[in-house]
């Protein structure tokens, strides 16, 4: 089954989907995050057929989130390109909402320690005066009109 | 075609996407935090069908991201319930990254105000510290043994 694409809609978070957001995409992009750079450690590490794995990896070549770097003996390694590396807080903000609301059985697997010595609990906050980014203190407003629908 | 589970992932991110990540479902939340919490509504704006709309309506009600409340005459609104409001920094985290990477023609449909009068370019940042919180800063460490995969 083909999924439909988000490609037309006037909209961020779901041109973010249309390029991340497939079934299993994002769980390719946090093991090149953990470290997995080769076909096979990723394939063992999700437990996915070889074909759903080449699917996927295509799409982020393709998307510019990963590059493919060739190796010595015909081997590559899979890599984060900078739009890759700026996944980032899309994953941490996952893993916090896991680890909070869908917290796997003994508890969150992984923990993050910051510079600073502490787990960060990141949150959210202004660039420009340094409070937090919650619903409550911002709003969304229209940059430009919508776009008509194709 | 049923999709797999990521449910025995011993992974936060892999927890909250069975939850969150399929096609479509994170688009339908979008919806709710802009306000719209009529089945038509959302439909008319996704222009989905409704079967697919119903399905993942339920998974959101049965998941606890949304809930459904009874209006006079028979109709109902969904709104969001904590752990949904909870998802605001992923769609935050998405939409800027769509912003920059994916960006819509015509360039970024919204923008964030914040309460300071600013647009917050939102970036996570330490809660003990206060300093940004990247790959370059953070680590990701164990927080117990990995469980053993069923």
């Amino acid at each position: 089954m083909k999924r439909s694409t988000f490609q037309h809609f006037d909209c961020s978070i779901a041109r973010s989907l249309d390029l991340v957001g497939e079934w299993w995409t994002l769980l390719v992009v946090r093991d090149v995050f953990f470290g997995l750079h080769r076909f096979d450690a990723i394939r063992d590490d999700l437990g996915i057929s070889r074909n759903i794995l080449t699917d996927r990896l295509t799409t982020l070549v393709d998307g510019g989130v990963l590059e493919r770097r060739p190796l010595e003996g015909g081997h590559h390694e899979y890599h984060l390109t900078e739009k890759g590396r700026a996944l980032y807080p899309v994953l941490v903000s996952l893993m916090q909402w896991g680890d909070t609301w869908a917290t796997p059985e003994g508890g969150p697997p992984l923990r993050l320690e910051h510079q600073c010595g502490h787990d960060p609990h990141p949150q959210l906050t202004c660039a420009e005066c340094g409070e937090a980014v919650t619903r409550r203190t911002t709003k969304v407003r229209r940059n430009r009109p919508a776009a008509a629908r194709p």
